[in-house]
């Protein structure tokens, strides 16, 4: 069971993340109020009756592997045609190759949703997003017009190939080859590992998309290309020709996402896999960092997907077992567990994360419209480094809290959740990935301290606390023991926030081992009073609409108190912990023997 | 691979649980440092030589149940009789029963390297060890003859059966019929679920311990009785009768665990199941909670043997995998990851909780056996509160620590952790049941604050938290940075328990909900105070002693310096959580519906 929470969702669009804004942006005018409810609505009903009811089944019947080929899930293949046919896949993308030229702000609760319902479905049309996002941005006029319109369509489907056994988080130690063959083409040679959606049987051609060194390249990241290769060659006209040279050796066994194949593919064991250089040579980590950087986002949006999943299990579950006499005396009867204080705590925080990190994803995802449409180039400049800053936090914080929710809803659910029958248990597997791939956790904060508060010195940073200290002045002119409470707290995290890119800027270059120690905490810390700047802000909302609908607002103010007086505390105990790192104190004076 | 940690388990043992004044009590003298070197030595062999390397085949090759039948895992018998055969069954049980008589603080880290090598296998020693002690304390002269020394010699294994369907955490709602037969025995009926090693083939019978109704009962945990129900009927000179009316009906797919059947046993759906009541009428909770007060302490001690398998995996993976050069440019080829801040500050984090949830177990059991056998009364109930109130902590904290450090266990592998071949994954499944079974953190919680803090008035807590004082201010007569960051986080991490204790107390008639929605982050806070307190006086024994062995207790400074400034501040936030909950604010002014 899986009901999209669309009236949350609407109340982000528009309340936090400014929809009204985004859709008066030029080329965003088909976005309007009645569209956007439209297609949240039918995405909501895909979602619901195709996908999710598959979810379990592709946990019990993964793909499975046969001599090369790998069979998806039964009725995978059947429900990715409805994804497709009704256009999903090209939600985001522009009209000129056939896609809907929506907001990413309205792809983003699609998205949401997708992986909501089905996380092993969902990868297949995210990684082919990141392949079309490659092919834009590098790929020549006829590459996009070849690709990008069947991409789209769901005739073919695309992959990332970065990984090899030795090159894992460091894509400086690739090493598979690609020689020119003097035709314009390539031939590629090497192993990749951990290649999702590598192979499958739910679409006539799949579009992989690998990073390899030509002959002549330098060593390191800036001598890595990318190639596209396709599982059957492309004929001019359109039609499959010839079966390439690459090809699936194994699946992996996984901790879960079971349906979602996970590829060793095998290049050129028969002569050469046939590849066409996208954009320069040695320019390709530039390129997939584009591929990944939407990837990213849409991983982190993963995690907000899998929290609400877990929630609304945890929530239904706790609504309907009935187990002890309340605490407070109230009933001399057994109640449902809902009324018991601990589990209510539990669900407020599977909700409160839920909802926080769902609002900072949304709002980021409008950042990244303001950065493409906006008129104003100062203005688009502003929006880019913002969404920049947010794209790791995005990634890494969501998808580590999601982990802790989807814990939480197995322990809502007790003994029953540790039972795999009642599916609990899967998400909580299914979430162990997503803050491992497409960058590990420290990868994120290493891209957040490096790329994203060091190179502008802070300014990205700076910028949103600032914004944040407005929003703490707006909430201190609320009555009432919530917005008091929330004032204080968020205050105090802005706060540590500050103090710690302060810290940062300061340190990382005298004391880089002391800031890198703390770079995944700072991630955390700013992802905690990010969100919580974002649950501030939806209560202000909520203050001013209540009357609209006391129950819902009522909730959103609720929500917001407990976030402040729950989560928000831990940015204190996270700058405790990162200030206090000196390169030679402590744990990182042990030699590795010690350990 | 599993290499018991003897030097770390010993240091607690002698330097922080007092070991010598535990070997000082009568009828401990056995415990010579010899002996208990000895001991650990031999227990370390079988671990890692036979238990630990069937652990993997336990997850990949489960229990079976075949037509009420279940069949171990392939090696688990023959590791079985190794186990018994070696008078590990009875470590600390009483010579007069064949056991050996060794003072729980031995037996524990011998049950902390069962769990750690084979957390699936160790749960049927752990639940017969339940059984034993509810005989022991409640049995007559005569079924403690008949059963103890054939449970201690492995002939047979012990069970716990509480769970029914519609009682879980409520046993005020067992079902179970017990009806008397005139002659002494009883004849049962009903359903019990979730039952460990409630089926198997690894011993001749099963002596099932089970809660029931008697016919004229009162409602309530009131009206429970306990019963001795053997899978096969006992003959008075010990051979095994005939089959008894108790059948397994099913084995659960689980999350974990897997090797550890988890029976349905269904009671008299043939006639009756012929029960031998235990002790009285209506006290059979009452008995029961010894065995669970047993069993809680040992599944804390779970939580610690899989956080301490974890981290060695992690470390072991950190110090072979190269990946990266390092952020402080010391190298231009790539390191092992061990190298890398986060990695380092991920295997700190699992090894400072993992240590000091060890030390507090390990602190736990020195007072179980202090209450015991000191001479001086008010000694014995000075450390029977003591033990009491650690009971529940040790259960729970290092429970849910576990999940944690499992978790990072997994990251640190990174994309390897989440594939099933390498075992990061299996230890992150396990764990999950710890924080479940046995009561949930929520059920020690309200242990904690019911029986544990309220009861005595807070008695317990203060006296703990004086202590703490006393070591704060030892902390303040060493010099240099680690012991000065650990005086002032230890010192506000104990006003932290010490406001909370107050809280507590003033609050839990007048305001209980609020009161309870704090549990378990009080459990939490009480752990990571009481936990830091022992790395502070681990820190102290190590400047004490490291000239003898400048390596292993610098480590342990540096160790208990980073739980200080990485964990102890969490202190701080839980505080802030727990004292902001008011009975009709936030969150718990929501309706069910509201969520």
């Amino acid at each position: 069971m899986y009901n999209a929470p669309t009236n949350d969702m609407l109340f982000v669009m528009k309340e936090l993340a400014g929809l009204d804004e985004i859709a008066a942006l030029p080329g965003y005018e088909d976005a309007t109020p009645e569209t956007v409810q439209a297609v949240l609505g039918e995405a909501s009903k895909l979602c619901g009756e195709v996908l999710a009811p598959l979810n379990a089944e592709g946990d019990r019947n993964p793909s499975r592997w046969d001599n090369g080929n790998v069979r998806a899930t039964p009725g995978f293949a059947e429900a990715f045609r409805q994804f497709v046919s009704g256009g999903w896949q090209g939600v985001q993308h522009p009209q000129e190759y056939e896609g809907q030229g929506l907001p990413k702000l309205v792809a983003t609760p699609c998205i949401e949703m997708l992986n909501a319902s089905n996380l092993s479905f969902a990868l297949c049309p995210l990684l082919t997003d990141g392949a079309i996002e490659a092919l834009l941005t590098a790929g020549t006029e006829e590459q996009k017009r070849h690709y990008v319109p069947r991409l789209i369509a769901g005739d073919w489907t695309g992959t990332m190939n970065l990984t090899e056994p030795q090159a894992g988080s460091d894509l400086a130690a690739v090493r598979t080859r690609a020689e020119p063959q003097g035709d314009g083409t390539y031939k590629l040679f090497g192993t990749k590992i951990f290649i999702t959606w590598g192979e499958h049987d739910m679409a006539a051609n799949i579009v992989h998309l690998v990073l390899a060194r030509t002959p002549d390249a330098p060593a390191g990241v800036k001598g890595i290309s990318l190639f596209i290769v396709p599982k059957f060659l492309v004929n001019d006209d359109g039609s499959l020709g010839a079966r390439n040279d690459v090809h699936c050796v194994s699946i992996e066994h996984k901790l879960g996402i079971k349906a979602s194949p996970t590829a060793v593919l095998q290049f050129g064991d028969h002569g050469g896999a046939i590849g066409q250089l996208v954009g320069e040579e040695n320019r390709g980590l530039e390129y997939m960092f584009i591929m990944m950087n939407a990837a990213r986002f849409a991983v982190g949006m993963q995690g907000v997907a899998m929290s609400d999943r877990a929630y609304q299990k945890a929530a239904a579950y706790a609504k309907e077992r009935v187990q002890s006499r309340p605490v407070d005396g109230s009933s001399k009867e057994a109640v449902t567990i809902i009324h018991h204080p601990d589990v209510r705590r539990m669900l407020s925080t599977m909700r409160a994360l839920t909802e926080a990190s769902r609002a900072l994803a949304y709002v980021a995802a409008a950042q990244s419209d303001l950065a493409r449409r906006h008129p104003d180039a100062q203005m688009r400049a502003m929006h880019e480094a913002r969404y920049e800053y947010l794209v790791p936090i995005v990634k890494g914080w969501s998808t580590e809290l999601s982990i802790d929710v989807t814990s939480l809803g197995v322990q809502v659910l007790g003994g029953m959740g540790f039972i795999e029958e009642t599916g609990a248990a899967q998400f909580y597997r299914d979430a162990r990935i997503l803050p491992i791939y497409e960058g590990t956790t420290a990868i994120q904060a290493n891209d957040l301290i490096g790329r994203k508060t060091l190179r502008d010195g802070g300014a990205a940073a700076k910028a949103l606390i600032a914004d944040i200290a407005r929003t703490v002045a707006a909430l201190g002119a609320q009555d009432g023991a919530p917005f008091k409470s929330m004032q204080n707290h968020l205050a105090r995290g802005q706060q540590a926030l500050a103090s710690v890119v302060d810290y940062v800027l300061a340190n990382a270059k005298t004391d880089p081992n002391a800031v890198f120690a703390g770079s995944v905490l700072y991630l955390k810390l700013a992802g905690i009073v990010l969100g919580g700047w974002q649950m501030a802000r939806a209560m202000l909302a909520s203050a001013r609409l209540k009357s609209a609908d006391p129950a819902f607002h009522g909730a959103k103010i609720a929500t917001a108190q407990f976030y402040a007086e729950h989560v928000l505390p831990q940015a204190v105990a996270l700058e405790a912990a990162i200030v206090s790192a000196k390169g030679d104190e402590g744990v990182l004076a042990l030699s590795a023997d010690q350990f």
